[in-house]
């Protein structure tokens, strides 16, 4: 059954004024347009009103309202996810928390922080980098995602191989509930057994289970020093197999990237040159960063490392030398994305599988491709089993692109399954996946997570139309 | 509104026997009375049967059964448990998982296992270590704890102060439902972002939720090297002090333990001789512990330490030698608990705080014991602000530890929340610490809580009368 919902008043209106101030709501059609898009695809979802609350008390304010009038309310960072997990797709209120962007704490004795939501991650980095803190988790889209976003699908990034996801790093939520109730899910320590862990629950839930209004973060020292080395390989199967060698060999690099040679071409392309060839026979690269406090002891697993590399067929590796060449590197890898939206119509898969499986990964990919007739272009944290698929429309017929796709990735994610793995590792369900996630769970556990959707949001006002949670009551 | 339970009948108990044999169904007095204990003081609650099943399917038909007939169903491992989780307090079926102790899978190209949750935690650590694999979280109990236990209350131990809790190695879990269905939680992936994480909400749900069946986890390279050493203190406060030093000096041991005057002149009188001298004026001692590939790195390490304890006016340091002395300190630690239990009627508490807090925990518990007439001994994981207080009954009337206690310990948790923690870090709510988690959550978020149960067990039959989730219907 489907929901019914309402849409705003000039009653549901005039509360809002009064609770966020005229300044901070907005019904221009401009805006509406800005705010009901994301990085997903080409996606535009009109909301009735844009509001960008201040304080906790408003978010409450505002929740209360929507609940109390059952009008959408959907939760948004900065907007660049990549599901769709932002849009407004029932219409109603699109709550922004770009004004809940204040670092509160950052607590040295106890290596915490406490932030809003709307914090952009590499902003936060920087600050606590300042006082030799380290906070790892760092997405493509750090120097523009909001730390509410990364929360909302427990977000990754290059480091996650070493040091985790979000996840790992989150102790404490202050959370408005639908009904506009404030909890603060758990506590601010290192260890947890206080009934059920509603922190963890609330990672990932994509803003289908409360608004994240405050975050207690788990900080680690900086660690002093890094090392990067390229690693070219003429075959890219070669090179997925040597990510496997390098955990066994018991190194743990604090970044361990794939990309295949098209995303390579294309992000230089969009992103600028480099000061290195980039030979024809290339197929894959590698991008392996080692970190710690012992130069030494880097430049020893550097050196197992490019062992095992040589062992996998690598042509000649390429060390990095001072923090330009390792940006110019970095950028390459975090400008893929973009590259690949520029160029053509796509569709991105976040893949994940068990890491020793990428090999069966990437070659089971290509031949379902070469079965549908389409190009991908691939690329992500190979350390985590954890591969963007980027699926290319290129030439390929509208028809096919709609009709035929769908499947053609429904066999992916069928490979995902049998290879340990599932549909998203980073990028969530949103709006674009839901309907794969019945190739992983049976219908008794969609109705079980529609049933925990129910004990918090029995309204079903938040973030509606998203994680096959529609039409739940 | 109490829950309606009905009592096995002789319809009920041969299903029973068609589904697991009759060898592994038991009714005797004294299985039961064993079975109706763990080491939460001195409770026992008698079950009807005992059930010990072998296969998931078993344990499926089963709850198939207690579902259908409204039985209470209360999951058990070893029985090691603090704070009385697995106690059959409303009768009915208390379902064993001793015979679901097999170690399925190590997949060392991936570094995962798949195991039984009736698996002993320190057979399963043996088992990976030969493969030169680890599995770090270590609590006290390791000897005889289960590892499905272990997920209930997501476990510590010393070493999860450098990694983790069982938290952070438990990739997907095999659950069977209240009504008897089955599923897997997730998918065995380092990361994870497909629907609500239902792997982290079973964790520390303490078979209130659904049975686990099966565990994968994730395994890391065994550390090639590691140091202790035994810091003695004249201050018990200094000690904790020490303890946030360390870290803020950019060092992460691998086990930072923390132990009173008392506790350790119980556990050698419990446990056996030690060969040094423990001094008569020292009030406290810390067991540090770091590890690694690299033995010049710990050596500095080990200096840093050093010095960092001087400063904070240590006597003098005894580094252990070889093996045997590492694990004649390590009794001593780990016997602690089984020491003071021995020694007197007691409560434990397992109070959790944010780390730089713990000499404010410390101070304030002493403080507490001597407004309401108590002694206790602390000791515990001191790098993680996770300190066990055990009240002793010593003289202590039968009155006050009835009727004054009480107020004390809620005196204890209150002082907990005000420093940025929490009433259990590792031991979980179960029966005993129920009526305080009112302390720490709103009535509302108690409600949440309930809905959340509810959603997975309607009926409230799995593990009924704990976690305050009583009368939920």
């Amino acid at each position: 059954m489907q929901q019914n919902y309402n849409r705003l008043t000039s009653i549901t209106f005039e509360a809002l004024k009064q609770i966020v101030g005229q300044d901070f709501i907005s019904t221009d059609k401009e805006q509406l347009e800005k705010y009901g898009q994301d990085e997903t695809e080409d996606f535009v979802f009109y909301a009735d009103v844009v509001v960008k609350p201040q304080t906790t008390e408003q978010v409450s304010a505002i929740a209360r309202l929507c609940y109390e009038h059952q009008i959408p309310l959907t939760t948004r960072g900065a907007g660049t996810g990549l599901s769709g997990g932002a849009l407004p797709v029932k219409g109603g209120l699109l709550l922004s928390t770009e004004k809940l962007n204040r670092i509160l704490d950052i607590d040295t004795r106890n290596l915490q922080a406490t932030v809003e939501p709307g914090v952009i991650n590499y902003v936060f980095q920087e600050e606590v980098k300042k006082l030799g803190l380290f906070y790892p988790p760092d997405p493509a889209s750090w120097g523009s995602c909001s730390l509410g976003g990364n929360i909302a699908h427990s977000s990754g990034g290059p480091k996650a191989v070493k040091y985790g996801t979000t996840r790992d790093y989150v102790l404490n939520l202050e959370v408005v509930l639908a009904n506009g109730d404030i909890i603060w899910t758990g506590a601010n320590t290192l260890k947890y057994s206080t009934g059920y862990n509603l922190t963890h629950l609330m990672i990932g839930s994509e803003g289908t289970l409360g608004i994240v209004t405050k975050i207690v973060f788990k900080l680690i020292p900086l660690p002093k020093h890094d090392l990067l080395m390229l690693v070219p390989f003429k075959s890219a199967e070669k090179a997925c197999e040597a990510v496997g060698a390098t955990f066994r060999a018991g190194i743990t690099p604090s970044a361990m990237e794939f990309m295949e040679r098209d995303a390579i071409d294309w992000s230089i392309k969009y992103a600028g040159e480099v000061n290195f060839e980039i030979k024809q026979d290339w197929e894959a690269l590698l991008l392996v960063e080692v970190d710690g406090n012992n130069l030494d002891v880097l430049m020893q697993d550097c050196e197992t490392i490019s062992g095992i590399m040589q062992e996998h067929e690598c042509d000649e590796i390429l060390f990095a030398e001072g923090a330009e060449q390792k940006n110019a590197l970095w950028k390459i890898r975090r400008k893929v994305g973009e590259a690949v939206k520029s160029n053509s119509v796509y569709k991105e898969e976040d893949t994940v599988v068990k890491r020793a499986e990428l090999p069966a990964l990437l070659k089971g990919v290509k031949a379902i491709g070469r079965k549908y007739g389409f190009t991908s272009v691939c690329y992500g944290h190979a350390g985590d089993g954890n591969l963007h698929v980027n699926i290319i429309k290129g030439d390929l017929s509208d028809a096919a692109w709609e009709n035929d796709l769908p499947q053609g990735i429904t066999e992916i994610f069928q490979l995902c399954k049998s290879l340990g793995g599932t549909i998203s590792g980073e990028h969530g369900i949103g709006l674009v996946q839901q309907h794969y996630l019945p190739l992983v769970f049976p219908d008794y556990q969609l109705t079980l997570l529609r049933n925990i959707k129910k004990a918090f949001d029995p309204k079903v006002i938040l973030n509606p139309g998203k994680l096959l949670l529609d039409g739940i009551i």
